[in-house]
């Protein structure tokens, strides 16, 4: 899928070196970060406060990744959730900082220790290499196009060894999220939906294992990678993780369900991302994925976006 | 509260030590044994299959934990879930291996890394020493009574150095469980109050921060231990590293909401936690929490456990 002409052309090992050693630095600068708020003491106080604390170190941040990438890369395109306007992600190589500099602010706030730093490279819209960083559990996910996809560049994923099987729906663990829209209408659509997949057979349920929610989408997308979840359902980050562990990541309720990564992806479009599952005789691994997401948004309602 | 006589004095310090080291080695047990699991395969292809092997790895981490602590205290009692029928714990020194040897055997199933092993000693009925160990993530937490709560046995908790205030529930992040019963009636009854914590004030919600859900209840205990949580509605494990971190536990919405630890909660039944909260001028860090637990049991249905 990657042109190769003189715009395109990365060598995806000296990018995957060069975007693993950004990411920890990031991961330091964001740890100072939380560690200076805290000193501060006035956080959480008032709702604002909080949010301008975090602000500050957030904008830090990412004008250190933006800086250290247009530096080593200044022929390069540039996205980030600040700077996206809605615009169709270009053929040539396009860093994509989404859901950085910071992935759970929430979490990075209140001291939860589930936020990453997430920095991806895309070619021809696709993701070719994917860094995801958690500076406070120092656990590095990364992969490179074609190189298999990493924990902390020695494990590779699925953590599992070879992919499992999955039963059924009723064997899934799956990440959700409350979601930050609040409005009833939303709320209690996403709430049914909890219910239906949590509930007992006998009363239309498909009685999931259990529900995760850890409020970082790229932790979670790293976490279906490993196999260690079986499905994520929200936005993702660190896509190339995923897919070369085996993944996969289904757009919605009314779409294609092709199993292909997009460029609406890359924008935080809402998927879901559903883990590299072994399939039976005369089946691939990809139809039982698309049987798996099909299942899954039968349970949704057509208001979730 | 501890009794001074022949029967209850122990040398916390070296109760401490010693069960740190048992966390450790137990840790490894359970890394080894998960490993096993993955290496044969046959995982997770039916529930009874994956609860047979997850069985044999417990059974045998269980007779590690208590065969060690047999041979280093021969005359103290011993209290474990598998072994638990009712009875009341006693004033002699006791060996709490409640949610042991595997709290999140659903996680460790399936590979998710929020897993741990808790071993805990009550005298008089009251935790004294508590360890709680992941080894997946290889996080250890510990406390002994009047010697603070630690991660990694050098970062004491709240890991945000001075327990910050908390303005009200809509500030919290509190973790939650879609629990274990899925009968609709006890389903509905908790995604009820997930909805009123999570809705817009608007519409009678409290709108929090978010909830978050990793099915370890001894972990999320060691969350609001860290501060990283303000709550924690759930059953508990490591309840010593709680209190040594200034948290309290509150009983349910029918009871007395002293904050104590009781000998009821030692057994594992469904409290809410409460982090270390700065109060205000003319407050007690207590009465801010028994307040908060106040304004949560509110939102719950009697029909919760």
């Amino acid at each position: 899928m990657v042109k190769e002409n003189a715009d395109s052309r990365v060598d995806i090992d000296e990018v995957l070196a060069f975007a693993i050693q950004l990411a920890r630095d990031a991961g330091d600068l964001i740890r100072e970060g939380q560690a200076g708020i805290f000193k501060s003491q006035s956080v959480a106080q008032t709702k604002a406060n909080a949010v301008d604390l975090v602000t500050e170190v957030d904008k830090a941040v990412e004008a250190f990744i933006f800086g250290r990438i247009r530096a080593a890369y200044p022929q390069h395109q540039f996205i980030g959730e600040e700077t996206y306007h809605g615009q169709v992600i270009s053929d040539k190589p396009t860093w994509i900082a989404w859901s950085s500099p910071i992935d759970g602010t929430t979490n990075f706030i209140h001291g939860y220790p589930m936020a990453a730093t997430s920095i991806g490279l895309a070619v021809g819209g696709v993701p070719v290499v994917g860094v995801v960083y958690n500076p406070f559990l120092n656990m590095l996910y990364s992969a490179g196009a074609g190189r298999g996809a990493y924990l902390n560049q020695t494990t590779r994923l699925p953590i599992t060894g070879k992919p499992r099987p999955l039963a059924d729906l009723g064997h899934a663990l799956i990440s959700v999220d409350i979601g930050g829209s609040r409005r009833p209408s939303v709320l209690s659509s996403r709430l049914r939906t909890f219910e239906k997949l949590a509930g007992e057979p006998e009363f239309g349920g498909k009685m999931v294992h259990s529900l995760r929610s850890i409020g970082c989408a790229s932790l979670n997308i790293c976490q279906v990678a490993s196999g260690g979840q079986d499905m994520h359902w929200e936005i993702g980050a660190g896509i190339c993780i995923l897919t070369e562990a085996g993944g996969a990541a289904f757009g919605g309720k009314h779409t294609a369900l092709t199993g292909e990564v997009d460029r609406k992806l890359i924008v935080g479009r809402k998927y879901l991302f559903v883990r590299n599952i072994a399939p039976g005789p005369g089946e691939t691994g990809l139809e039982v994925q698309r049987q798996f997401a099909t299942q899954f948004y039968d349970l949704t309602d057509d208001i979730e976006p």
